[in-house]
């Protein structure tokens, strides 16, 4: 069996090398840095990558013994998130150079687990919806989906194992399925959010992208300051298939993945039922929308009031948008969210996760826009926590990922039965490009 | 009758004047400016205070036509929230003449509506309770509460007739109280945070002080996005009279406002009831603990990993039993919190406000701590809005305040609530120092 090269590792895999004498930091750096040198002309995944920077902090990890579960391991960040030592751009021409004077929690957590901070990956501006200039790896015609477009391309085309994100709407889930990548966007208020730029403060959730469900698990518990353990699968989980009321909207490459998908659940002897929302769940798509206009004016209203003119036309219009919006409205929105959390917790009651559709089919060609994130924005709203799993491929050969959803604070559990559902449903390509390796 | 020197208006009476020709914006900042200079020495509530840029500000408000709702009125801004021309410190050495790149929302709306940012109020070290400087304006020997220390000393002092402040236990309401001046908590998730410095990201909330209820529904509507409109009482209010699970450890004082504010209500014909919270309740108290230390420790990741020989012992402890506590108890208290707060929107229906103890007696003497936070940081934990009345004196004449509290999102009817009760419930002494003046 052919060695796989430092840069495919996971990042379970790598720091158990590291660990273990087997692996150094620096090796791994540079194994990522070859990678990101040989293929960043054509994806454009990094907003900012300083290579030195990065050797030295595996210059330092190599010389420490290894301590942390992350001890050596190199990480990609979404570049609306704080780094004391690099640039955080935002995506936006307003932020051309900033650096902060720290490191956004999250970040600090991460160096305090021993990984090395790689660089900050390209964001759709200010984790909105134009797009930054990182392409697919399956297909360079195509978006790799956003906003945290560069932290999936990256994770996808073997840059870095492991890359953050966040998830307003649908910002992590989506461009992990266009890449194919494992997506987790933990429950709302599970991880800090000091250091990051709002979009929505009362959505805005920070997640990670991964080639590995260990990995998802990994980081999870470093970040709640849990012992990392091996992830076990939920044993007999039981499963909800939820359709959603966006269902007729669906491309039949998203169909076919989540009637395949429980298809082969119910083979395997689990516990299957179909689901339907509540009715008026059908209220959540246009509800996301007024928090997010309505919260995003305000969180931008700096940047509006003095670089109005550096604002892209679809994030003025959502800005303006949210400015001329009622505050009625808005409290009425907010109601509505809060009491469709609490009926989803009680109507979820009898399954341990629900397998939905994640993204509407593979990436769209063109690189003007990131796709639609109606089928993730949903259970944002709900501030449920998400598993992305890249289990099917579409009529063009690329990705097309299912949906885990479980209940708010339930996400060791959905970790664990997104592994058992991952047992029965993993296709014989690995996540990412790695055949295309 | 004498007229009332400029920085002894309110900000209402301010704004009109201004926008009534009636007085200039430089001729209400040079008052407060002299009021600074006369009483700062004795009061240390500024954090950074650059008199030629308050000037230049209300120069720039005067050559301008009045538009906005605070065109020309000083606000001072707790030294936890960002201002883009002055330095945003923390209260901590850490931050010694930081920079931000950007305002905060709070204040950038603020700038919109005319607002003049005069300067920058100190704070405890983080908004935590490491004490400012700051001295009490009715006896300098006494603490004037924290965290928010320099913005309550300020208003009191008529050095501005309003401050922002921030609460995650009793930030807010504990100086208004000990220093006499109205302060309002708005709903958790009313006010936009881009740009304040976490403390407990699930109960930081933006508020402010100021010495007319209509001062803080004024800014309500600012932030909301609303047309101001007079503040009308609100009729008929129904009351609940609720000492709450902390009353054996209430001071006389204390108690006697409660008491006094509960018959003088009943007296002039309002509708009160005492109301007994569910027993339960009463882990309100610990579990805000849970939650602060366990989100503080990660709020503080990067500056306790470079800075902690510059962190003070007691927000030192804090951290280390937020990093030391185990994450499966940090989501049994998110969830107690969660479900608390539905419960209490179901208890309350039948009332309109509770009225409940603000403040545990007068502002105790010294300078090394900021005085007990229980009274208020049970509504912080349940998100409620509350606003704080100076209706009463204690044994050395010092201010005691009544607390108003409301369900989530009835922050407008607790303000006209609030006016209805003041107007039964004024003392014969202004609020602030201004018998002091």
């Amino acid at each position: 069996m052919p060695q796989t090269p430092p840069n495919a590792l996971t990042a379970t895999e790598a720091a158990a090398a590291i660990r273990e004498g087997r692996l150094s930091s620096t090796d791994l750096v540079e194994a990522c840095l070859a990678r990101i040198d040989e293929r960043e002309p054509a994806l454009r995944a990094w907003a900012h990558l300083d290579p030195e920077l990065g050797r030295e902090q595996a210059r330092q990890r190599d010389a420490d013994t290894p301590a942390g579960p992350l001890h050596g391991v190199p990480i990609a960040v979404k570049d609306v998130i704080d780094t004391a030592d690099q640039p955080t751009q935002m995506g936006s021409p307003i932020y051309a150079g900033y650096r902060p004077a720290a490191d956004a929690s999250i970040v600090s957590l991460l160096r305090g687990a021993g990984a090395v901070i790689l660089g900050k990956t390209a964001t759709a501006e200010f984790a909105g919806t134009a797009p930054a200039a990182t392409t697919n790896p399956h297909d360079p015609t195509r978006t790799p989906g956003g906003s945290s477009s560069g932290s999936a391309a990256a994770v996808a085309d073997l840059m870095v194992p492991v890359a953050l994100g966040t998830q307003t709407g649908g910002s992590v889930q989506r461009p992990a399925s266009f890449c194919g990548v494992f997506g987790y966007k933990p429950s709302y208020g599970r991880i800090n959010r000091a250091g990051l730029k709002f979009a929505a403060e009362s959505l805005d959730t920070l997640g990670w992208m991964a080639r590995s469900l260990d990995d998802l698990a990994l980081l999870d518990a470093v970040l709640s300051g849990e012992a990392p353990a091996p992830l076990e699968p939920l044993e007999n989980p039981r499963i909800g298939i939820c359709r959603t009321y966006l269902w007729e909207r669906a491309e039949p490459s998203t169909r076919q993945a989540l009637h395949d998908a429980a298809d082969a659940l119910r083979q395997a002897g689990l516990q299957v039922t179909e689901r339907e929302l509540p009715a008026d769940f059908a209220g959540l798509s246009p509800v996301r929308e007024v928090l997010n206009d309505y919260e995003r004016a305000r969180a931008m209203a700096y940047e509006w009031s003095h670089h109005r003119a550096r604002i892209s036309p679809q994030l003025s219009r959502s800005i303006e948008r949210g400015f001329a919006m009622r505050h009625a409205d808005y409290l009425q929105a907010q109601r509505f969210a809060h009491d469709t959390r609490v009926a989803f917790d009680a109507w979820l009651d009898d399954c341990d996760v629900l397998v939905a559709p994640c993204v509407n089919g593979e990436a769209p060609k063109g690189l003007d826009h990131t796709g639609d994130t109606t089928f993730q924005s949903l259970w944002t709203l709900l501030h449920a926590p998400t598993v992305g799993l890249p289990t099917h491929r579409g009529p063009h050969g690329l990705p097309v990922s299912i949906q885990l959803v479980a209940r708010r604070g339930d996400d060791a559990r959905l970790l664990r039965a997104a592994l058992a559902a991952w047992r029965i449903l993993s296709p014989q390509n690995q996540p990412g490009c790695r055949s295309a390796a």
